[in-house]
């Protein structure tokens, strides 16, 4: 072409501006022919840097996986890929990048479920690092896209058990680094109560489940040695006599990004003060 | 080829089992040659599938790009990915996939720090959501990849205002769902105090930064109208009169994944715990 500068505006690749200075790609109109997406691809650049723009969002479904060469040749880095889509960027500014990171941490739930006789539910392994250990430890789980932490635990502990139970409070948050591709993880210790519900185990995962006493849980070597696990049997005992105050789940029904979401927090000292604030004033 | 079962080993991708029964390809030793790339993977695939392997594992990094849409044809699909590489996974035995998600949750934090006058550091944004408005507002930041959350906190408040500072608790907890690119987002939020060291606003960012006081804090309407920032005011306030209990760092240095990790907890209830049960036996 002699006129680099596209004179027409269907050689642009339709999309949006984001609110960073950025311009966001439209991938449900993407040309799939792969030379007319390179063409456009060109003097779609082009119009970009002219105009300034910042960050360039590329969403590329699977099935436009032919355009994936083409655009990395022309800069594209990747930024986060789904199963069926591959999310590209280009930095055009001459400004250090400010695109936002992918997301940094998977989130795994454990689940003390403790009944009124203050036993403790716990499972043995089928699968997995304590399997034919003959150690009995706490259901956990890994927290699924979109899900809340107190319905995680719920669920991983019905799944692997039988048994119904309900959020308490997290006990605590351990976060550790570099666990599975690169990422974080955060692991939240919750404690919850059964509800009325009988065993029943998941046996592709769990080979037994049992309700055993708090000193036989943590009299075993495998917690003994580990002064985290020592440290949470320790909490679930204070727990268990009023002493010791986590955090329990507070809805939140409004406002900007809280709908739907969950506060955890130490609601027990909360209210107590401001009880008290009231009934001093 | 009128023999599809390989009998050279060359012609197969190198890589190692993993622990669940699947397979891992070597990145470091792939045909970068496309059509060599191509009849390899066809005769490992083949192999893997005599040898009842589960999931494949295919990391590809950017250099081989023109690899990608090769394997998305040979039913590959995308896993995640980073600045500089594609994960792609194939799921071959009959059994639903058991393979990990990726990462599904990014980690934000928010700082409350409070001095000897109980005064609040806030910040008025130079960008973002509420630039213009006058709000002052608490530093807030992302949690960086492998970054420990107490460092990320400390991190923020730095980089914003100029102020040292040292986390004491986490006060809460907030999860929110499809915040950016369908992930999960975790807000810690986190009490703080300063260090001697003076205000030095981080001028791209942020327009000013101020210490003002909690009622000036709590008063805007910004904050009145949000019953999580008023909540938020609230147990600021009552963890300076010693009447609410948050979470804070103890690190960890032993046994399986705790190297280098923190574990968040209540150490104030738990200490006490352990003192009396010491003291009484």
């Amino acid at each position: 072409m002699a006129d680099c500068i596209p004179s027409d505006g269907d050689l642009i690749l339709a999309g949006r501006d984001d609110r960073y200075g950025g311009f966001i790609v439209d991938s449900t109109s993407l040309p799939s022919d792969p030379s007319t997406f390179l063409e456009n691809l060109r003097h779609s650049l082009l119009q970009w840097k002219s105009q300034s723009k910042k960050g360039i969002w590329l969403k590329l479904p699977i099935e436009n996986v032919d355009l994936v060469p083409l655009a990395v040749k022309e800069g594209f880095c990747y930024h986060h890929a789904e199963k069926d889509y591959l999310m590209l960027t280009l930095w055009i500014a001459e400004t250090p990048s400010t695109l936002p990171s992918n997301a940094s941490h998977q989130v795994g739930v454990g689940a003390m479920v403790i009944n009124d006789e203050n036993k403790v539910l716990v499972v043995q392994e089928q699968t997995g690092p304590t399997k034919g250990s003959g150690v009995w430890k706490m259901p956990t789980g890994a927290v699924l896209q979109g899900e809340d932490i107190k319905d995680a635990v719920q669920r991983e502990v019905k799944e692997e058990t039988g048994v119904d139970a309900e959020l308490v409070e997290i006990l605590g948050v351990r976060q550790a680094h570099d666990v599975s591709f690169g990422k974080s993880d955060l692991f939240f210790l919750c404690l919850l109560r059964p509800l009325p519900s009988d065993i029943s185990v998941e046996e592709s995962e769990i080979a037994a489940a049992e309700w055993i006493s708090l000193d036989d849980y943590r009299s075993q070597e495998f917690n003994t040695k580990s002064s985290l696990l020592t440290r949470i049997a320790d909490m679930v005992a204070a727990s268990l006599k009023g002493e010791y105050k986590g955090f329990g789940a507070e809805a939140l029904s409004f406002g900007f990004r809280n709908s739907g979401s969950y506060f955890y927090h130490n609601i027990n000292d909360i209210n107590s003060y401001l009880e008290q604030k009231k009934s001093t004033s």
